[in-house]
């Protein structure tokens, strides 16, 4: 029989221990952020019919392109999701007479997106959203910008993010004063605003191509541009950078810019009314900005978009120092769940990738301290006792003790090694001898580690720790000893 | 536009807060348990190659069938997993130089199953799994008991559970004394297998029909039988129903029934060192039991096998009463992990079916008490007073008290209507008046419940809870007189 080779689906990836830890206690934090503003919990399944995913992805020019499709047994396309948001406004349609509106959940899960993978670019990953669905208020935007913000800061972020905040009307408008039509009608417009969402990617010289004639890559692709003048692209780049330092002073700027837009002036008025609220909750400039280049992808927002940017350089796989980017995103998207009902119902909401802020937040150091201590490890000296090592293992629980038999092949010393590998603080050695006298051997692995590495310099310490590091007591007293040694290696 | 109807799959389903709330609670209640046996944490991802699957579903004959599965951009078939266990043969195998052995691991996840949905059977759900790789020991397959009935005591099922066990060498054994191969090579073997884990459905009528002639269901579907002679079933349902009181004389009944199949007689002395330990570890014969007739459907299982059942009975959607059944199943599989390398590394473990054992909690009113009190809802009295509101609600917050504003349509009426569906237990109030006076209103929404329900009996106490139900205070105290209320509401 041929052998299989064992291989993990392209773009896929798994998650270890270590991370995981790191990551429940960060889930645990944002939940409890999420819950402190009225939130609460929804599941939805990791599936829905095609047609209720909608095409939103920014790249979905061709029909399913971006997500994951099959046939269910009754010939409807089914595809895994590709967002959370997609899901609630199906949910929501569904249940409507049932549900309280505005109607206010949180959902952590699994996406999945049928890209080309790339370095730290996953075709599964998992996002943590919160979304107001049945509010028109500028409030629950606002609101968006406030969650992300006290979510960081829990998290240890203060001062180290920046929320970046833009309204789709406000483009929408500048388009317009730039001759072109909605984004929603106008395919040049659309091409358009594409282009000013490259920004991050390839700067303002890319983002005049694209708004222009077109970009080749390094690799000789060429992207389609949106065909407009130089004239009309310059207004537009000078359109987005015209972010102030403070969100008052970016609305002052952005009031020219769409000037004689209705829609445009409607996008700066709704900025206002959010920029009141972010004062009234003592957000600093700084911590929420108003920033006119913010697009956001997704093809379903309509109204204000954010997204969480991590404000620190790190260094990419070449050894370059770049931008860390961002790590959550949202906006309003008030024809989604229309697309089910007589009648729009305004909604919005915000996301945040749950890897990515994993990365910024081991980037920023303050994931350390986060990995978990190992059970006790029960050494395994003679299996024909196994049922006496299990003992031993029960009573440690019983007591509240985590406790692990050696289940494996090896002596001591492969034992110890497994120990050291799963962080076992203690390891209860008994053979013959301890069993015959009624004792048994503790010892203290962490105090064992420092004597033997000579990690304390002072002489008389080290003696001290090695006798120390290993006892023998009465089998009675089991259960104590290791719990007073486990406090000490605590320490 | 013609408008979508909002549907989920069919076989799938949507979960809302207060299920969600009960989960999160199980489920650290079994990752406590899970952890004091020294696993620790996993995960893979939910799409694996279908050759890394396998096809061991208990009824996949026809390639792919059980599976969701389609192919993946470079025409390899890719497919969404139907279980724990084989995505994690193939992580160990993938990653069997670096990882400590005997890996132990414990892995919460969706699976899913491409089946016609059913009553209760829903095509997507959450395994919590534990498992030992790397190891041979019996103790790891008397570990996997003890972890299931551990877990169940811990979410106070005590006394209203079985583990019960068997070893498919031993059900080997007895077709080998029956005249048949091995279930892995003979199929007529493998037909009986099936026919025998059909027990719980069918009863022993059923079974038998299923190992001769066969089986027409109520539907007029036959199933083929695995053409065995009359004597050949009776011996087979002796051996099922062979089960005692107590595993040592379980094992000495099923003594005779394997006697001469040096395979069957492997499985009882393993059976044997299973219960030695089990006796160690004080699990009584009425948590775990040995049990012939139980079989497991995967087909990747090559020694002991157990399930955890929930011995109440509840009513069927017909009203029927109807033993609750299985929550948890699994045993060993030591070819698994085998199949990546050159040679078989035995592996071990057990999996908690979630909503199972939710729906059984459920049933034992061990749910209770379990719903999260909602936050505290801020009143929008005044819409041109956003602001303030605001900063009521980032006020409460700061002082620990989660907080929502109203973001709907609608006045007091549907204000406390929506606090009511949200389960908060006080509401903040505030006018004009209020706020020129530089005070706040607050709500005691569960004594005023109380007083205009009539609940309580007692005229005094009920005039006394309708005065105390709101009191207006000034604006410095509010965080600390919602807090004293909350405290009398928990009372």
């Amino acid at each position: 029989m041929s052998r299989l080779t064992p291989r993990i689906v392209k773009g896929f990836k798994d998650a270890p221990a270590a991370s995981l830890h790191a990551r429940r206690r960060m889930i645990e934090t944002v939940r409890g952020v999420y819950e402190s503003f009225g939130f609460e919990a929804l599941e939805t399944p990791a599936i829905e019919y095609v047609d209720t995913l909608g095409k939103f992805l920014p790249e979905s020019d061709q029909p399913d392109a971006g997500i994951f499709a099959l046939k269910d047994q009754d010939e409807q396309w089914i595809a895994l999701r590709y967002d959370l948001t997609a899901p609630l406004s199906r949910y929501v349609a569904q249940n409507i007479q049932a549900l309280p509106l505005p109607f206010r959940r949180y959902q952590i899960g699994s996406v999945f997106r049928n890209e080309k993978p790339g370095p730290g670019r996953f075709r599964e990953f998992t996002q943590f959203d919160v979304d107001t669905v049945g509010s028109a208020a500028m409030a629950a935007d606002a609101e968006n910008a406030a969650v992300l913000a006290r979510s960081l800061t829990a998290l240890g972020l203060e001062g180290q993010f920046r929320i970046a905040m833009n309204n789709r009307k406000v483009l929408d408008g500048v388009l317009e004063r730039a001759g072109l039509g909605q984004p929603q009608s106008d395919p040049q417009a659309m091409t358009a605003l594409r282009a000013i969402d490259k920004f991050d990617k390839f700067g303002a010289d890319g983002v005049r191509l694209l708004l222009t004639s077109g970009r080749k890559d390094e690799s000789g692709d060429f992207t389609k541009g949106a065909g407009l003048g130089a004239a009309q692209a310059e207004s537009i780049l000078g359109f987005m950078a015209s972010g102030q330092a403070s969100r008052s002073a970016t609305c002052d700027a952005l009031a020219d810019a769409v000037k004689g837009s209705a829609r445009g002036e409607e996008g700066l008025r709704e900025l206002r009314e959010i920029a009141a609220l972010l004062d009234a909750m003592n957000l600093a400039d700084t911590a929420v900005a108003f920033d006119p280049g913010i697009v956001r992808g997704l093809a379903y927002y309509t109204g204000p978009v954010l997204e969480a940017q991590v404000t620190f350089e790190i260094r990419d796989d070449e050894g370059r120092l770049r931008q860390f980017g961002s790590v959550a995103g949202g906006g309003r998207y008030d024809g989604l769940v229309g697309r089910f009902l007589d009648k729009d119902l305004p909604a919005t909401g915000v996301s945040i990738g749950v890897d990515r802020l994993i990365a910024a937040l081991e980037a920023a150091g303050r994931l350390e301290g986060a990995a978990a201590t190992g059970p006790v490890l029960v050494v395994i000296f003679d299996k024909t006792r196994m049922a006496d090592y299990v003992r031993i293992a029960e009573e440690l629980r019983t007591a509240g003790i985590p406790a692990e038999l050696f289940l494996g092949e090896g002596g001591m010393k492969a034992q110890l090694r497994y120990a050291d590998r799963k962080g076992a603080p203690v390891a209860v050695i008994a053979g013959g001898d301890e069993f015959d006298a009624g004792t048994v051997s503790v010892k203290n692995l962490v105090l064992g580690a420092q004597a033997a590495s000579g990690a304390a310099s002072n002489e008389a310490f080290r003696a001290e720790a090695k006798a120390k590091a290993q006892v023998t007591v009465p089998r009675a007293e089991l259960a104590a000893t290791v719990r007073a040694m486990l406090a000490g290696a605590a320490r």
